[in-house]
């Protein structure tokens, strides 16, 4: 499992980080039907729906590339996970919930616009000029899903779970 | 461990990352020797240095709101950590592991962005006036670090390990 050169290290990151997204269509159909707000439900589908694509896309660098993903499975992500099974099993449902919900879903996107930065940064040093813009797309994607877990916690969700704890 | 108020939420969230910072204490030391570039090891120290005082003004936050952290270990730094060590394991020191430590680095400093980020807007809501800009400050310096990261991977550091395995 030695990484040797930096082609190495940019098949490694890709393979923690489609572990990271097989995992995470696996949690997001769970995260929507325990949101009670379903402006909050909607954005998960919707992630759900933007994570498919996503893998897709690392497809298509795998294939780009001539690569092959090791088997890997990313710890962290198993760990962010695992919280928000704990979310679910230790707040009752509702907004106070929805709002641990999102805290959780936002160290997710957090993850991954590292992981999709890093990846990034490889791919320009090494070249991998049509791979850069697949991953680039990715990176926007995860941006724009964080910002619209903000607005959705201070467009009233946590303003909800503010008056509902009281 | 049911969580049953905004406040508890608030709680729990300081718990997780109270742990995380001190799960962080210990893994810099080995991060800053593991580390080949003198501006790397030097950024991972002055990081442990910052990471010490953001405990500090954790235990400030539990004084003036006198409330009572859990006991809860942080699952995902505990994952992000593990993901260090296996950097450390398998690429061999020079430019190339220093690119794949700062990557992990900026995993663990995007954690704590988002943490810090759910904690503050938790403490807007709830109205704590005198925590709140404490850790604002923390938060500003997680974003400061990952920056400052940034630049060290693009200011020569990639480019050095692509070189290296060219």
């Amino acid at each position: 499992m030695a990484v040797k050169t930096m082609e190495e290290l940019f098949v490694h990151e890709l393979s923690d980080i489609y572990s990271a997204e097989k995992q995470l269509t696996k949690a997001l159909p769970r995260l929507a039907k325990a949101a009670s707000s379903e402006q909050l439900s909607t954005a998960f589908e919707t992630h759900l729906e933007e994570t498919r694509g996503q893998i897709e896309r690392i497809d298509q660098v795998v294939e780009l590339l001539d690569i092959r993903l090791k088997r890997i499975k990313c710890a962290a992500m198993e760990g962010l996970v695992e919280e928000g099974k704990d979310v679910i099993e230790t707040v009752d449902a509702g907004p106070l919930r929805d709002a641990a919900l999102i805290g959780g879903a936002q160290k997710v996107e957090h993850y991954e616009i590292a992981a999709y930065g890093t990846l990034c940064a490889l791919a320009r040093q090494l070249g991998y000029k049509k791979a850069l813009p697949l991953l680039q797309e990715t990176l926007d994607e995860e941006k724009a899903t964080d910002e619209k877990l903000t607005m959705i916690a201070e467009g009233g969700g946590n303003q909800r779970a503010a008056s509902q704890a009281a």
